[in-house]
């Protein structure tokens, strides 16, 4: 406890999921007063096609 | 805003996902007066076994 | 199964619950062919001040 | 309903599935007064580097 | 981690949260070799018109 | 998109709801390259007897 759950489109290095991991439990722990051993953070990558914004399906970036 | 999370059992074609996404879109636009632009879906697609009712496990359908 | 999550900002009432239940437990029924008895709907209504969008809280409607 | 959802990390094999959704399942019906055949399980394996507890990411566990 | 979160319908007295995160946990540790410790459950209460079954909401139970 | 759940015991004040809303913003979208605007937040705030650690539901801060 706190439970964050981070959703994104694609995938994220394990760099960029170490760096935000670090960088949202400093955040809530420093606001919300909340022990940093305490702030547990899933990440959850999708598919684009699995995601939608005003009923339209994400388009992957081009390459 | 508002968020939809969809979760099934299998998967859906892309174009399941973008009729369902339409579709869900639209209801929620029209009945509780959201704009169109602000409707998030994300769909989330499990394998059987990764899912119980009434405490067993979902059969994957037959081939 | 299939399980839907449909989180808004403020408060809706009975008849647009019941609306928006309806209308997106037809979607995915037809859409995905699953039976309708085994669509699950989940609604949760946050206060305004809990969203944010772009990093700022979402603000309540004006009366 | 009530619907349960169960995050882990690393993989569970399909007779852990099975009795975790059986075990859990059991509990709720018992203690809540629900019927069995109303529990909703929903599963969701992630891979270590997906899940960060004070700050960090999982390690994998070592083979 | 592992997390864990259970929606149900109408509320729970204090004593069957307590009793249902004792025996949710314990099936989790046991079965999937996880340390107690780790087991995270959020219990979420909503009202019974916010929860719908085959597109239609649930009717709260008669007094 | 991104979507972002942040779950914590208790309650916060909207000043802590805004840093975090910016802070978490600020931090996913420098680090995964996402627009700003794209970022989404919801914020459950729960009883501490609705959450459970290690079996045990958290107790309420003395006052």
């Amino acid at each position: 406890m706190p439970y964050v759950n981070i959703r994104v489109a694609g995938t994220l290095s394990k760099e960029q999921k170490a760096e935000i991991s670090a960088g949202v439990t400093e955040v809530i722990t420093r606001v919300a007063n909340k022990p940093a051993n305490s702030v547990l953070i899933f990440i959850d990558e999708l598919p684009h096609e699995n995601i939608a914004s005003a009923g339209q399906l994400l388009q992957p970036p081009a390459k």
